[in-house]
């Protein structure tokens, strides 16, 4: 089913090859780069990888200083097409009332980025995608990615465009993790920083359902080692239970009652049985099958993996202020109290450390009982919050040399 | 693997004949009568149940009176092995503080009796029964049963044994919905009732919950339709998804922290791998894997089922209050701060009907970072209250006439 028809157009810079790859009617639209050719990437596991593809999008227009751009960094199950209509799903994109001409990322005014990170199942490399080597999907011969290989492989992208400096970066859930990864990896690319609903490591809990969700996959005969594809198999089964568990985490017990509460699904009594008598039932299965129709199993493994590795206070001995010695970043943490998977803790956490290292932020908590969802819906509070930041951002802000 | 080696002794009593089944070396140890043999159990699914077997287990001595009943209804995946050696896992039973010589429910002084609930797979009949008309286990041919008729085949339990009036019901989580069930149902057969981190109904998130372990069992394909037993298979790996997903709500993100934290299993670094990394993905897998010796699937499915549809409210019509009028029960509700399955919020709904209704109600919020589990754990303001209640509820207990 992946077999690439690709028009194949080379590009220079300073000092790589790239390739910017046009894919046919049997593969994933939007645009894709090629990069990694004559040099690697170097991975946290110690892989080098190169070539892989990029897959990204673009809303707005550059401006000619290149000091416009928004990098957005998507969550989990998200991709890159943030706006408009997912040509691969056919539905809206995810952060619509974040990106677009009037909004908050405003498109008149701003250039937004988002890439599929790496990993993904929407067109950047990952385990779906085919190993040059091989010629077979890599299943789980593909390395094991981090949060920090994500970010670099973005830097990639912004090197590739020749943009040297990014006016904002900002994401929620797995996307704020890229944000703060952004901001301590490469802390001179970045003038503004907004993570929401994020965390400088994942709990225990945390980890704890992504190995749910992981098992479920895992334990399916039809995810065959992750070699699926040799067996014209799918493990639907075990992805769509994973996500149902992971669909429970990102709301909130208020947010399940108000859409669900206890009511039935067109039925007025109680089966006695094992049908979807509940609403909430038959959502969480729809939930569930709708999503492995669009996403690939073991990208959601080593997604759910590269969010459990994450440790940003690991990674600087325990001290996080470490992290943010000397930043120049000004950052925006927001958190909403009806987020119980990355709860306002861990995003004070973040904001501790800030302060501890004399950073310039600003922290908001927003009174919502929309749980981890809620960066994804209309929070007025958010978006005012991140109009105002963003002015106040402009004010300070030279663009590039 | 379930051939019956039974000595049967009949029993009369006023209005039925009972069997005692005293099981042979292949079938589960400990106490079984079949009730139901003259007239059936009719379910709340409109289906006549009989005969059926009810094990339980005894603690302390009855008096002569048979004044000094303490009724205890297990939780979910509980037994009726509340204390000393369970000879089926040969583990601890699951409330050895609660019960014991010297403990809250002192079997000095009290005669506490634990019955596995209909559906169970403990020696209760249940789906891994052999239905008496074809000779195999039913299956998903039993029929789906309800909090009320595992509390209506419990007081069949006790007419066999001749107890008229429980000096004290309780239980916690499941068992606290049959605790209430049982003051609703038979309110003139309780004199008092403890119900602990409960609820009046299974919320929407509690039922999205169940409903992701039904779909791990029920997706895996040795489920075989609820027909394993046929094809000498056992959905092992839905089972133990579907507990990994309970067991994470069982537990408190503060009590995982402080359990796991980020520390890693049986290693220095990172694997880069798909193997429990973390002592929580190893302690997790753990978890499902002995659950899957020891429960039945069909029964999970069953239990679970019979929580989702526990609804004292809509029973009356949305006045709660109706279900409690005229209450001769002394009642002690107690919740703990850190359980968000069976928050203090589902636990107060219950006080305020109660004391709408103008009953007897004692009502203590425990400060505890344990999770919904913390009912099962050394609390000791749990002790003490319920000490406190019971002395209170001696005060005024005539005994059965």
């Amino acid at each position: 089913m992946s077999v690439f028809w690709t028009v194949s157009r080379w590009a220079m810079n300073s000092t790589q090859r790239h390739e910017e790859v046009v894919t046919g009617p049997d593969e994933l639209a939007g645009r894709k780069v090629a990069l990694g050719i004559e040099s690697p990437l170097r991975l946290d596991c110690g892989v080098e990888l190169g070539p892989f593809t990029i897959a990204y999008e673009t809303y707005g227009n550059l401006n000619e200083r290149k000091s416009n751009v928004i990098l957005v960094c998507h969550a989990l199950t998200g991709d890159q097409f943030v706006t408009g209509v997912n040509p691969v799903t056919g539905k809206d994109g995810w952060w619509p009332l974040m990106v677009g001409s009037g909004r908050p990322f405003d498109t008149d005014h701003y250039f937004v980025i988002c890439a599929n990170v790496l990993g993904g199942c929407m067109g950047t490399t990952g385990p779906r995608s085919h190993d040059p080597n091989t010629g077979k999907p890599y299943g789980l011969t593909f390395p094991v990615i981090t949060i920090r290989d994500m970010v670099r492989a973005q830097a990639m992208l912004l090197d590739y465009l020749g943009i040297e400096k990014i006016f904002c970066v900002s994401g929620g859930s797995m996307g704020g993790m890229q944000v703060l990864q952004w901001t301590v990896t490469f802390p001179d690319r970045v003038h503004a920083a907004i993570p929401i609903g994020s965390a400088a490591h994942h709990t225990a809990q945390n980890i704890a359902l992504h190995e749910v969700g992981r098992q479920a996959v895992m334990g399916d005969p039809d995810w065959h080692n992750g070699d699926y594809f040799s067996h014209d198999a799918t493990p639907r089964s075990g992805l769509s239970v994973a996500r149902m568990a992971a669909h429970i985490s990102y709301l909130s017990e208020a947010a399940m009652h108000r859409k669900f509460g206890r009511e039935l699904q067109d039925r007025e009594t109680l089966s006695y049985g094992f049908g979807a008598d509940f609403q909430v039932e038959s959502y969480l299965r729809h939930q569930g099958e709708v999503f492995v129709e669009r996403f690939d199993a073991n990208s959601y493994l080593y997604l759910t993996r590269a969010m459990d590795y994450f440790d940003l206070i690991a990674e600087y001995h325990g001290v996080l202020a470490n992290a943010f010695q000397g930043s120049p970043t000004r950052f925006c943490i927001i958190s909403f109290t009806g987020d119980w998977l990355f709860p306002t803790s861990e995003n004070r956490t973040v904001v501790h450390a800030l302060n501890a290292a004399a950073a310039n932020v600003s922290f908001v908590e927003i009174e919502s009982d929309k749980g981890h969802d809620a960066f994804l819906l209309d929070e007025p509070e958010m978006f005012e919050t991140i109009r105002g930041f963003l002015r106040g951002a402009e004010e300070h802000w030279n663009g590039t040399p």
